[in-house]
């Protein structure tokens, strides 16, 4: 039996109104949003443009969309479901994660997320960035040289960029000319590039513990395997420990962080970072070093890199502008010593090039001397907003609790009496939409399960105070139900 | 809407040109023929007298016909039919490491260069991005929410960016929620990713012969090896083809292009792409999918793609914005299927998460319905750009010279004389400043090496004819001095 010719067209705009309806309630459709044209959805879904049109117009008697003459058709309701948000996908009763890349996962999903208290990401607070400063120098940039903000950088970079960045590197006592940087999607691309530069998997690589753990997940990733040496918050890495080190196992690469070190702030000396990189020079040994931390000095003199003491281009010195102007931004370098050949090779094979228009922007910007005011402003926050941390830590903690003091940086590393799991406290916390890093995310070892760290990007406000008492209070409740 | 007369009467020469065009291609006009008179033309065609007059100027400023003094048109021409490629049938070779690194690095210098001819690069020229519209929209998001800008993005994306990702998604087809896409740094990383997720150090991936070098590069720099399968300009990959490789070798995972593939333009039928998925689906394979180019398509329908045959999640559907609206950008994304949490782990230890200004701008520029308009645009200047610029190759490439004829796209495949190495034709136009893409570089095997993908993403212009000039003589010596 053959169906009469209004039923099959009814059923055919139902069909659309369907699919309309579909993509309004899964979201893809939002509020505001305009509807596919009726000639595209014709051709889409292979039905007369009329169709379409009865489809529409049906959908605007419902009240669902809403013609506006000249511009086509819009949605101007809600959509009936709620859709379901990204934490929904990871309830918080399912099974504790085993490896460090799990865990670390639930740590980074509060990353961008701004309904979490922020002491688990390490970013300046809003009002640190230079937002009017540089929002207006990437507007006009980009107004000014559109062709060049849409095209292709070059894999290094843009010449501008480079040009500054050697220029800053060359200011603080590192030698680089303007052949050597290569620009990256933030200092985490610089390791990672630099990483897989140096080393194969199954390659071993010295770390220091605690150590940053986006260095656990890329060696883990990477198939990498680490040993550890101690990084001590006043004394950071020690060149007899490591030489013992590297006479015991097979190194083929390290990754220390010469000043404030992620989670511990700890620094190295001078003399010790110049024995080091001769201890693996002797043997050489690539070393690949995260600088990101060091322009957070509160010391008045900027403390010496790795890098500065090296004389056979073994030091791949990685560092981007996320802690200090802007993270959203994405933007860092790696002076990669003899590595450079193999860094654009790979960098290639990344994604050929890094963002134009905001490589642009912060070329600007470093090109008008803004940086050196902006830290200036910046450091003296942190440091306030350190002490001021400090002082709340110890109201709130419960007794047992240390921390460090450090002389730059953004974070503090505490620990918590023997008691406290640290991994448990996180979950605690997350149900609170308080973010914090615990310890055992930054060794593959387990004797960090009673640290976490706390970050002090943000200026001291009203919530980061009910933040901390609450953290405090689940902290002490795990001492005294022992 | 109705044309206007202006856009009627384009239309109308338009096809005047191409009916002509198609007598010589057939050989019913031969060099030197006189062409019908104006008024003959204008009663057998239907149009005005002007309109063929137009078309005939049209065609002799191409180069295609010359006007000689009181005697008419004349073919000045020669009017050898270009067959279509042969398919690149070839016996399977065992898989092989991957070793064109070097050449692609030498390729890829001209990357963001403005000093060289760009034939090798394959992105639009600026005057068809839209430049105006688009850096005002960056401008004003930036100027608007410069916290959101300069802050972290969420590690998948954008959220307005990965609705307006997945909303198109699903206009075209593409089962796709909201919650799918994760959006990259352009589809380099976005196949990078993909490629991690899926696969390790020494497992085998089919590709198609011939593909897009980046692949290589990839496979090399992950140290995986190639099975390669015939990709054919008039018919795609074959599912025969394929599943005689699945039985004979261990097949880890495969990446192949739905439409236009990178450099033959070569486009699977819907038909096989189902057949494709469900062969892999047999063996639980994934398959990754370059869906760069198919938004160039100069069909009246998108042609399909993988993913929308796809059931057990196994397609990781890759694509950009950067053939499209701006290179410079890096924007990507990935419909990941059941790979997404592995792909997040990866993009988090590479670079954490994308530039967060150019997703805003990208996302506003979607909503306010601005990319149909533009693609449409882009699509008819790239159909026309490739007639011009196969005129030219038939009037400055030696005899024996064969030419895809793609139905979308931006790229020619050239097969020269078998004489002609393009290894050294690349190397001696680079000297001139002209970048081509050598055959070589997109296979393991060397049975292109007398191959070359030239770009059609620019314009016509004085330098390109200059180009193009240049180029074919230097292939018409490599011919001549054998």
């Amino acid at each position: 039996m053959q169906a009469t010719t209004s039923d099959r067209d009814s059923y055919r705009y139902e069909a659309v109104e369907k699919h309309i309806m579909a993509m309004i309630d899964t979201g893809a459709l939002g509020l505001g949003d305009k509807l596919p044209s009726l000639r595209m959805l014709s051709v889409n879904v292979g039905v007369s443009i009329s169709t379409v049109n009865q489809a529409y117009v049906e959908l605007e008697r419902k009240g669902v969309i809403e013609a506006r003459p000249r511009s086509g058709f819009f949605v101007r309701q809600r959509a009936t479901r709620l859709p379901r948000t990204e934490a929904a996908a990871s309830p918080m009763d399912s099974p504790r994660p085993v490896t460090r890349t799990g865990l670390i996962q639930n740590v980074l999903e509060s990353v961008g997320r701004t309904d979490t208290v922020p002491f688990g990401v390490v970013a300046p607070g809003k009002s640190l960035l230079p937002l009017k400063e540089l929002s207006k120098i990437t507007a006009a940039v980009i107004k000014d040289q559109p062709e060049r903000a849409m095209s292709y950088s070059p894999i290094p970079g843009d010449p501008d960029l480079i040009r500054q960045i050697a220029f800053r590197s060359m200011e603080y006592g590192i030698p680089a000319t303007p052949h050597d940087p290569i620009v990256t999607a933030g200092c985490v691309e610089a390791l990672y590039l630099s990483l897989r530069s140096v080393c194969r998997r199954g390659d071993t690589v010295l770390i220091q513990a605690p150590t940053y753990y986006c260095f656990l997940q890329l060696l883990e990733t990477l198939g990498l395997r680490a040993v550890e040496v101690p990084s001590d918050p006043e004394g950071g890495v020690s060149p007899e420990e490591l030489s013992h080190a590297l006479k015991t196992f097979d190194i083929a690469a390290c990754i220390l962080a010469p000043n404030f070190n992620n989670p511990d702030s700890s620094l190295t000396p001078d003399d010790a970072k110049k024995e080091i990189v001769s201890l693996l020079a002797e043997r050489d040994i690539p070393l690949v070093e995260d600088d990101v931390s060091t322009d957070l000095h509160f010391t008045p003199k900027r403390p010496g890199t790795y890098k500065q003491f090296d004389k056979k281009g073994l030091v791949l010195l990685c560092s981007s502008f996320s802690k200090t102007i802007a993270p959203g931004y994405r933007l860092g370098w790696v002076l990669p010593g003899r590595f450079r050949q193999k860094i654009l090779e790979i960098k290639a094979t990344t994604n050929v090039c890094t963002s134009a228009p905001t490589q642009m922007a912060i070329a600007e910007y470093l090109r008008q001397g803004r940086m050196e005011r902006h830290l200036k402003r910046l450091r003296s926050a942190l440091e306030k907003q350190m002490d001021i941390m400090q002082l709340q830590l110890r109201r709130h903690f419960p007794d047992g609790t240390r921390v460090t003091h450090p002389q730059g940086g953004a974070v503090l590393w505490l620990e918590l009496p023997g008691e406290v799991d640290s991994v448990e406290l996180f979950f605690q916390a997350k149900e609170k939409s308080i973010g914090i890093a615990p310890g055992t995310i930054f060794s593959t070892m387990d004797k960090f399960s009673n640290y976490i760290r706390i970050s002090c990007g943000h200026p001291w406000s009203k919530e980061l105070e009910q933040g901390i008492t609450t953290l405090g209070r689940m902290a002490g409740e795990m001492v005294h139900s022992e």
